[in-house]
């Protein structure tokens, strides 16, 4: 029986997408062969490849000037790619610090060129975002970026910051795809896959085209936008299984109605579970209202005892994977597309039930 | 209905591996999820995680000294990765060049180091490898690099090569596990596994604790041999699926026996296709006998204008993607672990039917 995955990520994925993969998997399309099993560069696998990118432009509205990459390493990866690509080690870059993720991309592109902190929350105990108007942008700086969402701070970027002339990269690794985003705004938008396109070992990058064609020497031919463009993402052996099943949850998204209705469930989702929050007296997200997570929200107890209670029971009771980051402790919930609104619901319920028994 | 898949990469994998996977695609464990679904660092993935492991270990005897990494980015970033972990750029390191994937990993290193070719097999047009005794080292290289298979030229080291003083390191993607090879004697291991591991997507590294801490401060942190050590290969999200079918193919070939078995059923297979080759008057393979690869069997018809046909009636017989790489034309039979006997028998006949009928 499958169980509601609160998982941060690797994260739940559509039902839907899994048993098409099971359903195919040691013989797909009558073909007597796996999809993994087969060439990145016949045609058969070609095919999935150019679906899955005309699907995830189609749902993003890629403007034509964009390349969409299929790339490996994840997010950590594209921390270093993002410099080596747009910068030089005499350069600079400004970063906007709202928690554990834009540290991490701060902390590797420190190691590349030269980085200005644009704003950090660290007065808010990175429970906010920077006001737009409080961005101190630097006047030469290669490119503004930010962390869209913070899977672990459970913050969330309400607005798109305004980079001036440089170009705006943002990490979406945690919220991409689960609502509409005017792609032209952006010169870079990444994300690891594993929380809302597919599993863990795949990377989706999108970039500007008049940001090929800058990278360093140095840069490993892996992390080379222009190269890995050139060459269709198959500059070395793509993660096969995983484009396909980025492709299968495109095609899942696309059924659903596209990103307006993810959009719209999303945010049921994630208000059901906030006021749920905010009613009680036992349970407290310590994000401001305006930038907390559609994604991912954190929650502790006002009884740290019962945690290890809280979360055996939830397992119990069919909803797994509720602890918070190891690097904060308490509750956290993801609530990536995946995750249909009956999960919070039951989430909910057993929260409220919880607190009965034990608040 | 399964076929025999000749494929040179993302390859054929055992079935009863693709049959586990897809047994537990939806429900892992009875557990509700995926194994896809769930947190690289939860306790149930990092069991899958030092199985894995642990078995890759008794394979193929690797000695404590040495650490085992899962990464990402395939042989083409471990071209990138070498250099940058082992090397500075006023450094040198020698290169023995026996084809096509010899000279990726070359030009790849140019980019950060000096480049020493210490054999080169241009004269022979790529089909055969130097003699132990031809090799020119250089006096300071950082290392001695080869390519242990060549899978597009079908050529294969019957030996190792002496490095001297210098680590050496062995791109093994296209015959790593098809044999036991002694670990001891090499600094740095790694293959991506699409050939004889599980997926494509993911790489494995073997690498030397000597040979650790030598990075470049430059060298991107999934690069990064001892910070991806330090964190068992978790600095960033693994790609977990690919990590899980890996072991579950490590589990398969010790059931099977272990490398020896294996060896002993790889060089059945060759022999068995090689010599109906050499038997005929029709079918071509231009390699050395002593240098002539194991996994990849190169080969021509005497008369190409039969290629296409050779190719869909094979296809037909259930003999898929037997096409040789683009870059060189022909056909080419690629007999990984998990191609069975029967499967290089079938092959066989059918090339000595079609030979009988067009020859």
């Amino acid at each position: 029986m499958r169980v509601y995955n609160f998982a941060a990520g690797p994260a739940m994925m559509p039902v839907e997408v899994l048993e098409e993969a099971r359903e195919q998997l040691t013989d797909w399309h009558a073909s007597g062969m796996s999809v993994m099993e087969i060439s990145h560069r016949g045609r058969a696998f070609m095919a999935v490849a150019e679906e899955a990118e005309i699907r995830v432009r189609e749902l993003l509205a890629v403007p034509r000037n964009y390349k969409v990459l299929f790339l490996q390493g994840g997010a950590t990866a594209q921390f270093a790619a993002v410099p080596l690509n747009l910068t030089r080690t005499e350069s600079s870059a400004d970063y906007l610090n709202t928690g554990s993720w834009s540290k991490k991309a701060i902390a590797e592109a420190k190691r590349l060129t030269h980085v200005h902190v644009a704003a950090d929350e660290a007065a808010s105990g990175y429970t906010s975002v920077p006001a737009a108007a409080a961005l101190r942008l630097s006047p030469n700086a290669a490119y503004l970026h930010y962390t869209a969402n913070e899977t672990i701070g459970g913050v969330e970027f309400p607005y798109i910051p305004d980079s001036g002339t440089a170009p705006l990269v943002a990490d979406m690794s945690s919220n991409i795809l689960s609502q509409p985003v005017p792609v032209e705004r952006f010169g870079i938008i990444y994300a690891g896959a594993q929380k809302n396109i597919g599993p863990a070992g795949l990377t989706l990058v999108l970039v500007r085209d008049d940001l090929l064609g800058r990278a360093r020497a140095e840069t490993p031919a892996v992390l080379n936008y222009e190269a890995m463009a050139a060459e269709g993402s198959m500059l070395n052996t793509p993660p096969t299984f995983a484009w396909y099943l980025a492709g299968l949850t495109f095609k899942w998204l696309q059924a659903q109605g596209g990103l307006p209705v993810i959009a719209a469930r999303n945010e049921a989702k994630a208000q059901l579970l906030y006021r749920a929050i905010d009613a009680s007296g036992f349970y407290r997200n310590p994000v401001v209202h305006a930038a907390r997570s559609r994604m991912n929200v954190p929650f502790t107890l006002s009884k740290p005892e019962l945690d290890e209670r809280f979360l055996s029971e939830a397992r119990a009771a069919g909803l797994t994977n509720l602890a918070g980051h190891r690097s904060v402790g308490g509750m956290r919930a993801s609530l990536y597309n995946a995750m249909p609104l009956e999960g919070v619901q039951a989430l909910v319920s057993f929260m409220q039930e919880f607190e009965r028994r034990h608040g």
